[in-house]
């Protein structure tokens, strides 16, 4: 195969605010070979999410850019196509972190074998993948269950927050999820069984919020910061707990936000009504990943939690399809399918 | 003794912004009798503290204000000076939370006897009581030490963050104080040994504080809150642990805070440095009084945890002395000797 080229989807240009599909190009560089002990595999699906939109530089965030002309990180399902490494076995199925690229190879270190029959290949880069790990990190171990209490889940559509918002909902927790637009909150209400959804884009956000808290909310998964975060600061209750999993709504902000400063105000909750907040770094607790998947594998397979799949096919319509992430058109988990 | 009055400063107005000594009135009431099962006491040492800023009513406040013509409540020492309730014999010692007044009757709850030979009768309303326990469980029960780690304690020479500071200097961290002044840094680094002052007063705040904290914080034991704990943001490490204990700064703000909105900068910080904030409720923690006694009263007794008092002599002069609180002209607890 020596004419066999290597399609990358690279970044092109640095954003200024929204990204947009010519910060990205698609360019075939030479096919890579598998080395003494590596593995040459080829991606199937793979993975778009938010968090991407930083590792092509943006001033809200403290993640290393990647370099122009570099591919985009992140995971994929591949197949191994040609194996110089006994732990595995051409044709096997492989998580990898090998991004927007075609093919790639690695020596093994990073790679996690799945098992095409267990479940869905798809699910190893949503529910039972790392956006489900994100969901049950926050949830299991920066939270405590109150049962009976409320729990706010933003961007509750998303692949992380679906999986958030079901295990509060299986801990008895009256559930309040937040998402764009009637589709979204019918499918919160009627599949995930939500006790509540809220809907950001309806001009009476506001009221449908304070409608949907009656007796405040004890916990919040929060995957989207900015103005939605400061419009639940006054459900806050006493003792509140609060994961911060993402800030979508800021990662386009190029500089200073504008007045007034809310936090003060924010400063004030600490002190007078209790509350605590945490962030986390997933790869901290990337060893709780089998404790992860013996809890929720059963729960997806027994249908107790639901998982939604939007597929994109074809590698050049990866860009497009990662920019519906940012104006709220996608629902669920991201994936391109490829080859 | 039909004629007895019983003096008590009480709110006679709501303050806007800071508060004056206009918005207190000393009057004279009727001298409280004690009843069947009750003790009648004698205030001899009011405690002062910013907290009570707060009772007065205030925009940035959460807690319930008192009546305006109620007396300022808060600890104080007392002398049992007439007793029908057994537990009690005149002469005896006592913690109350009657506040500012001369005296007072209570049927024994929320007394508490302390042995005038154990201590000075003052360490109660200070490093031994609710200001030194309010420093023990943020540091003991809300931030785990971190040997060699750095941490920065605001209003570091107050009665709360100067017994925080040393609980992290016997922790082997190194400790950062701020305060006001040169006689303040002075203190904090000279009698107490922390390893680095800043004075918040000095033109050059911003300049010394980055020179003090080289490899940043990993722990904030923050009373302050607004501007000084905006300042500290950008040196916040990955996993940096925080503490609101108070929020000074901000108690005589009336309205929103003018921009920029530093909010969503300090949600950026929960997302890439995986930070995490609690606040508390002192009374949430009042059953571990013996725990912090067992810890901290060796440790005074033994001068590794030393206290700085500042006595005002006269019950007339309590509300002027409260406001120098608000201005950093006190240093270390502030009680009022009576009768």
């Amino acid at each position: 195969m020596p004419d066999k080229k290597n399609g990358q989807i690279v970044i092109a240009a640095r954003p200024n605010g929204r990204a947009k599909t010519s910060d990205f190009q698609l360019i075939e560089s030479p096919m890579p070979a598998a080395g003494q002990g590596q593995v040459l595999f080829r991606n199937i699906l793979i993975s778009m999410d938010p968090y991407q939109r930083n590792l092509m530089g943006n001033a809200s965030s403290e993640l290393t850019p990647l370099a122009l002309g570099q591919p985009m990180a992140g995971p994929t399902v591949a197949v191994v196509e040609h194996s110089d490494n006994p732990a595995f076995a051409v044709g096997e199925h492989v998580v990898t972190w090998s991004g927007w690229q075609e093919h790639g190879v690695s020596d093994g270190a990073g790679l996690q074998k799945i098992d095409p029959d267990a479940a869905p290949l798809s699910t190893a880069l949503g529910v039972l993948g790392h956006t489900g790990l994100t969901a049950w990190v926050g949830m299991r171990k920066f939270v405590a269950p109150k049962p009976g209490g409320t729990v706010v889940v933003t961007a509750a559509a998303g692949s992380v927050g679906s999986v958030a918002a079901q295990l509060a909902k299986l801990d008895g927790q009256r559930v309040v999820g937040i998402a764009g637009g009637p589709d979204k909150v019918r499918y919160l209400k009627e599949e995930l069984g939500l006790d509540a959804a809220v809907d950001y884009k309806a001009p009476d956000f506001a009221e449908q919020l304070a409608k949907a808290l009656p007796s405040g909310l004890d916990t919040l998964f929060d995957n989207v910061g900015g103005y939605m975060f400061e419009a639940l600061m006054p459900h806050f209750n006493h003792h509140a707990q609060i994961v911060v999993c993402g800030t979508m709504a800021q990662y386009d902000a190029p500089g200073a936000a504008p007045g007034p400063n809310r936090l003060p105000e924010l400063l004030k909750l600490f002190l007078y009504r209790f509350i605590r907040i945490h962030g986390f770094a997933l790869p901290d607790h990337y060893d709780s990943f089998p404790d992860f998947v013996a809890e929720v594998a059963p729960l997806v397979a027994q249908g107790k939690i639901k998982y939604s799949e939007e597929f994109v096919d074809g590698f050049e319509n990866i860009p497009a399809a990662f920019l519906r992430l940012f104006d709220g058109r996608n629902r669920g988990k991201l994936i391109a399918r490829i080859g």
